[in-house]
């Protein structure tokens, strides 16, 4: 079974959103709640590929999502729903994020079988 | 004082090395350390400008490492002590591990200087 941690990609190009943000430890239960339901929409967005997402015991997270398109980002974060929890995460929920958005020239990889 | 966890970077555009990796639950030490000995050795490398590391209790782990070009990239990666390690992270270390590089066209960000 794939590994579900991982996004399935087309050939490159395409464009990744590379989201780097530092949570400030308050209101887990609203964040989480957040971060649930703008997974659930942004696999609706047009253009959507896949994106991939990890944060550690200090807060420190990555959460890089891919597009076919600039377009198609543009217009997903022009989404109002996913406008106002970029306002909640200002406010409430990051103590510092970075956003960079990047065409992916070449990607490769590597899954092994073996459990041994 | 500045987060450590973010990179400081200059302006697009430069390279991003994006690395998303499952790690096999084994060797924790001889990983850490192979971890520690490649983050000080990339700081050594022209054109690396900085980077970005973090990974879950679930072992999904994801490190963006930014460059000035691709040449610096390449270089890098045929690196001796760097090729060793990538060999025995995928004999040893990685149960999956993903690849992609990406031109970074915009970057934008906020830190909160208040701890309310």
């Amino acid at each position: 079974m794939a590994d579900q941690g991982f996004a399935q990609l087309p050939d490159p190009p395409y464009y990744a959103v590379i989201f780097s943000s530092r949570r400030n430890g308050r209101d887990e239960q609203g964040y989480g709640a957040m971060a649930m339901r703008m997974f659930e929409l942004v696999q609706q967005q047009p253009g959507f590929l896949g994106a991939e997402s990890t944060r550690d015991a200090d807060g420190f997270g990555i959460t890089v999502a891919y597009f076919d398109n600039e377009d198609n980002i543009l217009a997903w974060r022009r989404h109002g729903e996913h406008a106002q929890a970029r306002a909640r995460g200002r406010s409430d929920w990051y103590q510092h994020f970075e956003i960079r958005v990047a065409r992916v020239e070449r990607a490769y990889g590597a899954a092994r079988s073996d459990h041994a």
